[in-house]
């Protein structure tokens, strides 16, 4: 990273500036945003290669378009920073995705600028389609932006998006941020068409064309509106085939060189003035300009802190996180069954499967962002004798409810699901949590529903789940991977069934996967305060080990249930029914996350503040029992 | 309709005897399975118009290839009718999707030709592909086929799976059965670009060159396969451009006459051996050969029993449906407020949003199949100030749960979702039946959840939702709208509250939406019996009516609650919250739908079995009364 002398752009008043500045000083910002991007990430973490890669696109749409009065909708939303640095956010960014910071995505409470929140992949386009109905229901006059990348285009919501507004008659303008990848490799013919685009020579002779008539126009940043016309006739060389988009009903435009302010100013002028939707195929760099980011996206995608030289992490990395016990396990099973097959939804590494899909290439099945496909695909593989496993964090697997529902239990097939992020996630914040899943899971009929409390655990129910018949959902949170062996002295019996702790006349706690050993701590402080509390580990939420929990009302004179999920639907509302049918008339409080969205923030300062780390829940049990007494 | 001389081939041992057969008789043979058809769907209600258009590609389906080796995947499967003829189960005909009797989909329990389960639309791609791709792991040879309606194809799973096989490397065929219509008119980009393709001069050029090249071929039916290379080169005429499935990897063929089983043997033949994956384009009609049909094809899209000469319906039509309550309402509240905008994905005239489309031809948005996109794309005109109302099926809206989780609840926008065929809807079975929507709604922060128990409270729910500042679900079942405003005597009281029917002092049930007129048969026999059973009509499922709910418990000795819906996360669940919560001991049975998939059959059957009648209910409240004295 090369440091260079300041101006101080940065305290411009964007967006309004922009149009008043040359092209050479907005080309100077670029440089002032990046630098500022790179000092500001390496201390808050964030998302940080997908910004480096829109520096130049977003100061030309802004330069371009009137925000917030022009509406950009940005796809997922992580690449958002610079939108936010130049709507009048850049004071926000120490903060950056910290508790009470800014948001890391687009947040309409932010800024009037945000005009959708984003956070899952590929709606961008079906909100900007909706904004535009509304503008011509109401006949104003603004123009409706989804920035999108290539990776979210296949997501079949972007495409019925596309199917519905190509010939809508309400214009959007949908800009591609190619940058030949999503999160993993992308795969499909999407992004074979894609390329085939990129190598067009059109690219090129564009930027040729785009100069010398430019050449022409003097001061491009105020004239240029004005010699727009001249230069859409010489544009159209760069309108190159895009037959896949012309069929939708769109104009195709590009590609585009991403980093080239100039010509995307063009470009954007251009699309703001057909009469048609536009696509607007533009390409970029992840990480551009951040050597250690472009050599190395997939590292600088999400990163905590880290030095802004050598690109180094700060913190050192997890020892080994459920993620990797989860990888590392499925290279055993695949080894011992050639049945065993892996599909990821454009996340083989997030997921921990990078080494099994190096070893088992052909039976690893990444199917970009597409996680209805992906379940029914493996629906496919589990009726054809094979064992299927979808790796999705939570809060994306939400996208496959149905065809969980009706392809997989619906067929009662052996298709595991290993579910990645669940729970509270923290600093993503809201789109992230993986709060629901318990909830979306439980009332599927014929659905195994497990939870482990510890690494070990997660490798043997894994084991367990390919033995079964039916479908299985693993859960189990972010981050590194706890032992919990001492606990259970190495005996961890039936990993269907659930595991006492210890027993407790006073109460027992229930505790669901990552919540049993904050229980645990609660425990001790129960037990210091006096309270004779017990704990199981759950384990299994669907089935429920009936038999246990039944146990525990013979023992005990009130039950806990602890889940890290929201409390409808989830864990604590069955063992509920459970005492219901059971005519047992138990005192039991339910304890999970509230029934809102929750904030981003450090983890460990959402669990506080909701009571759900070890002192919350001693205090609340605490008041429950002597509310009973 | 003409009865034509039958030679009784409908009694051949399918599908094998098909490829003995002349190509004179296989017309005939679809002649008898028209016949058939007719006078059995006359019967026994069903799925006709979609049947009719198939014939002749089902026969030549199953005369090119090897079913059950070769594997046939029905998308939503409502079109199953011949093939479920070819294989083996004519005679089941007479019981077709009554309880106990064979599916109107295909179910891999019923046959070994059906390979996978469907009912939903458009997942059938990514079947195929899971499918294929099993095959090619274990080595094995056969042909996977998809048929898929142009309708279908509006969803974003079909393309999802569309570009993830084109370059795969895993062959399977995907046949287009293009009849030009979904169940409402087909909107979008695809449809027009079939359109183009329907129109091309191909199509004809293809009859007389297949022809011409028959010729020469003695006695299509055993030789065909043989003289197949021949014919190759003269049908590269028909392969037409096909652009937007060439650009996802797919070789292009069509578009071919559906209904000349001699073309689309040669067609199917010709898939059949080609190296790369093939959409294959075929034209049909809805309703083909059946005047009635073809002029009407929604009105025999699905429907009961009907006189088969003139096509009028045996029973009168129910007076006022659900459906036709929410239609009118919505006129009128359009009228009202111009902001009010409704939106369909493909059912426009199921939903009853007909005379809506027409006299708010500029406020009505018919998607598609593409249930996610539609509520995204609600979200999008919510943003803007807009009151959208989207009209979908319970168990459609399935596909956008995400989409209602993400995009609008967690944006607390006002879109109101109106919920048809909530419950259990009978006759179409497991695919079909609503009634997991409690339950994936409840756990959607910000979400309003309404059950209506009569038409009139439809309509008064639909016009509070539009007042609501937040996300609002009403949930109301199939068929007839009934009318409780005798019972009410007029008075409805706060539409968002509950209604209290009578007190009880033993038992006071909580029944939701439909439930509440059964429930009043069943408090009538447990009076009659002495027990001393109230009835509330809960109303509003989200927010719980905590207030009555708490002063119910005061006055009585035990609580029922009773929902058309899943007990796992439904509405009987919050109530036990509610009493946990409270620290209230009160026992609390919940009643519901069990943890399974509901067969088909008469719903009234299906309620009765499962001990949702009001007999039903009858005795499990009087069995849970009197286990608590």
């Amino acid at each position: 990273m090369v440091y260079r002398a300041k101006p101080n752009l940065l305290g411009g008043d964007y967006p309004d500036d922009l149009k008043k500045m040359s092209s050479n000083e907005l080309d100077l910002l670029s440089y002032e945003i990046r630098d500022f991007l790179i000092d500001n990430v390496s201390k808050t973490g964030g998302h940080l290669a997908s910004n480096l890669g829109v520096v130049e696109l977003t100061i030309a749409l802004h330069t371009v378009f009137e925000s917030p009065k022009d509406k950009i909708i940005w796809d997922v939303g992580h690449q958002s920073y610079i939108h936010k640095i130049l709507t009048g956010r850049i004071d926000g960014f120490s903060n950056l995705r910290q508790y009470g910071g800014i948001s890391g995505f687009p947040k309409r409470e932010e800024s009037s600028h945000d005009c959708f929140d984003t956070g899952h992949s590929s709606n961008s386009i079906s909100a900007a389609a909706g904004i535009a109905a509304a503008r011509d229901l109401a006949g104003e006059q603004f123009s409706v932006i989804s920035v999108i990348g290539d990776g979210a285009l296949t997501g079949g919501l972007a495409y019925e998006a596309l199917n519905n507004v190509g010939i809508s008659g309400s214009k959007i303008i949908v800009v591609i941020n190619d940058n030949g990848m999503s999160i993993s490799k992308n795969t499909g013919g999407l992004s074979q068409h894609l390329g085939k685009l990129r190598l067009s020579p059109a690219y090129l002779d564009f930027k040729k064309q785009v100069k010398k008539t430019l050449k022409g126009i003097p001061g491009v940043g105020e004239n240029l509106y004005s010699g727009i016309e001249h230069v859409r006739d010489s544009v159209k060389y760069a309108m190159f085939d895009g037959a896949l988009f012309e069929e939708l009903g769109f104009k195709y435009m590009g590609p585009f060189d991403g980093h080239n302010i100039r010509d995307l100013i063009a470009a954007f002028s251009l699309a703001q003035n057909s009469e048609e939707s536009v696509v607007l195929h533009v390409l970029t760099k992840k990480g551009k300009g951040y050597k250690n980011a472009e050599t190395s996206p997939n590292k600088f995608h999400g990163i905590g802190p880290f030095n802004p030289t050598t690109g180094v992490p700060l913190k050192s990395a997890a020892n080994f996180t459920y993620s990797q016990v989860f990888g590392s396990k499925m290279i055993q099973l695949a080894d011992r069954n050639k049945n065993v097959v892996a599909i990821s939804a454009a996340m083989i590494e997030a997921t921990g499967l990078h080494k099994f899909s190096e070893r088992f290439s052909d039976r690893i099945f990444d199917v970009g962002i597409a996680e209805g496909h992906a379940v029914s695909f493996a629906a496919g593989l589990a009726v054809s004798g094979f064992r299927p496993v979808v790796a999705i964090y939570s809060t994306f697997l939400q996208r496959a409810y149905d065809q969980m529902m009706i392809d997989v239990c619906m067929q009662n097939l052996p298709v595991v699901f290993a579910i990645d992020r669940a729970g509270n996630v923290g600093a993503d914040g809201e789109t992230h949590h993986g709060v629901f899943d318990l909830s979306y899971l439980n009332h599927m009929p014929n659905m195994t529903v497990l939870a482990p409390s510890d690494g070990r655990e997660l490798a043997e129910m894994l084991a367990s789940a390919l033995t079964l018949e039916g479908p299985c959902a693993i859960r189990y949170p972010r981050g590194e991977a706890i032992d919990l062996s001492g606990v259970y002295g190495g005996e961890y019996g039936n990993i269907l069934k659930s595991k006492v702790i210890q027993t407790g006349t006073q109460v027992e706690i229930l505790a669901v996967g990552k919540m049993v050993s904050i229980a645990m701590e609660a425990c001790t402080m129960l037990k210091s305060y006096g309270i004779d509390a017990g704990l199981i580990n759950v384990r299994s939420v669907k089935p429920l080990d009936k038999e246990a929990i039944l146990e525990a009302t013979e023992r005990t004179n009130a039950l806990v249930t602890l889940e890290d999920n929201v409390i409808e639907g989830g864990f604590g509302q069955q063992v509920l029914s459970l005492l219901s049918d059971s005519n047992i008339h138990l005192p039991c409080r339910v304890i999970g996350w509230p029934d809102c969205f929750v904030e981003h923030g450090e983890d460990k300062e959402l669990f506080k503040k909701y009571s759900l780390d070890a002192t919350g829940i001693y205090e609340r049990v605490r008041d429950f029992i002597e509310r009973q007494a």
